[in-house]
């Protein structure tokens, strides 16, 4: 009896993303969970049901990425929502302005994958101008007793680096860069006080300016194909490109074209436009380093954001703040 | 005739490494060359043609890591020399005590090598944790469509790092990631005044409190095999292991022994016992990253190698100190 009443007390949670067994077990020992994926539902009836229930639910739990979009029509839908958490640092997948409308606050994952992101940036630098991924094929071919040296590479440190988006991950990435004695200028939509990197207003001046350069910013309509063809060539034939941001900021046609032609020297690239798909070309480059949209989650981040995630809903249950917030009851 | 006595005036040079075109060019704008790779002539041989000539070479340009060693018998076979300039950042192929001896001046590469060996480090760290090679090979593959994502990857922000060796490389290796929020602890010798890393006198004790190990020390006595056995289980299976020193730093069977049996989490190494040969093993090993000995070099240190060694040889000539002097005259 006990069990049942401690059931029935717990909170009615709208489950819009897959999750492992551990969190799973973690948010049934905490709320009573609408699996959208496991009721095998389409999204409006998954909705209805849940909303026409004696306790609705009353926060949803969603997934960055995905394609379920928290529009009017979700909001409508369950009208007893209140509270809407996101895995995703950006939140451009939630319709903000309804929310407010309708007094929903919204939590995102914060800053929590920003610090992988930027090590992972990092990485893909390095692995670009050093050959990292490459020269490993080349050991693992055996070709270094067969053909001699690998060829020399290229040099970090003292390089020009300019950053598109100095935010969470683009600071990052700008401090640890710094310490390998590069020169950081970016780009934003504003100058940031208190920084120390040189601004650039214009994004295809900051490529003219920079022996590298590296995609940080949000994706949205302002961003959309920021690095274009233009911006490519601006960087040049010695310039590399790093984007850790999302698939959409590059024009990836034009970028592939620009490694075929050599008008850049290298990318490395964690996002493409058509994920999991890339573009085959670039799967025969040695000054490519690909990796399969990762930089933003470690073991570790993984745990973390579980935590955040519960943290958030069980703030927003108990009428606290929200940990992390994007949107707070006025 | 003004052409011959110009040549006539040039100093004499001994060659015991092989150049490319460029810097060859350069040197016999200088320099009357002796090139020992062009002569044919067993070593000795080479020494005794040199030093019988009317005005015999006084200074040496030697290859770090060849096979040739200036030892009491090349000293003694070119009584003329009074300066070896050597293209490695170590001298362990120059016997100091009998340059010494002979007041022959000794210089060495300087630490021109140490900011592209840091620069490298840091890549093979990133490369080890988030498996930046693998997943370019997951990707490579067409696996990514085929067999979603890439597994999750291990933090580097805020882990542990040990560094055996503080010298000129070990140092900037320090700074870089500190950058990225690890936390350093060093081993040498003796431990190291204004830093503020923490000393171990201990390996074993320095392996046992850090998630990656780095070795950036000299290959001496002291220095062979110092990541052995015990060294690797003290790092333990969550640990990895950076080597851009030299093969013989560290027991090479053991850590493959280490890798197979997971005894440790993964390695990133750019050095061998026995290059250009590396394990096979290791071929195999996804939580591994190899490159060819190529961490000390890219275009633009090469560059800057070719010009520092000319600096010094020219400085000899002219009588003035050396640019990067391991012994002076008294």
């Amino acid at each position: 009896m006990a069990s049942a009443a401690t059931r029935a007390a717990k909170p009615g949670l709208l489950l819009l993303r897959r999750t492992d067994a551990t969190f799973t077990a973690a948010l049934r020992a905490r709320f009573r969970i609408h699996d959208f994926y496991a009721s095998g539902a389409p999204l409006p009836a998954f909705l209805t049901a849940a909303a026409a229930e004696a306790d609705p639910p009353r926060a949803a739990l969603v997934l960055a990425g995905g394609a379920i979009q928290v529009d009017a029509a979700f909001l409508d839908a369950v009208p007893s929502l209140g509270c809407v958490v996101t895995t995703g640092a950006g939140v451009d997948h939630v319709d903000l302005a309804q929310c407010a409308r309708r007094g929903v606050v919204v939590a995102c994952a914060g800053e929590i994958f920003s610090v992988d992101v930027a090590d992972h940036a990092v990485g893909l630098l390095i692995g670009v101008l050093r050959r990292v991924a490459a020269a490993d094929r080349y050991v693992r071919a055996g070709l270094w007793p067969a053909q001699g040296n690998y060829p020399l590479t290229t040099k970090l440190s003292g390089k020009r680096v300019g950053i598109i988006g100095l935010g969470s991950i683009g600071s990052r990435i700008a401090k640890r860069l710094q310490a390998f004695g590069c020169a950081i200028s970016y780009h934003s939509r504003a100058p940031k006080a208190s920084v120390p990197y040189r601004y650039f207003p214009d994004v295809h001046a900051l490529a003219a300016d920079s022996d590298a350069l590296i995609v940080a910013c949000a994706l949205n309509d302002a961003t959309r194909r920021i690095v274009g063809r233009r911006v490519l060539d601006a960087l040049g034939p010695e310039g590399v490109l790093v984007n850790i941001a999302r698939g959409g900021n590059v024009d990836e046609q034009e970028l592939v074209l620009a490694l075929q032609d050599g008008r850049i020297a290298g990318a490395g690239l964690d996002v493409f436009q058509n994920e999991p798909h890339v573009p085959p070309e670039l799967g025969d480059m040695d000054n490519v380093v690909l990796t399969a949209h990762e930089a933003v989650f470690t073991e570790e981040s993984a745990a973390d954001l579980r935590e955040l995630m519960i943290g958030n809903l069980e703030a927003f249950f108990s009428g606290k703040p929200l940990l992390t917030p994007v949107l707070s009851r006025p």
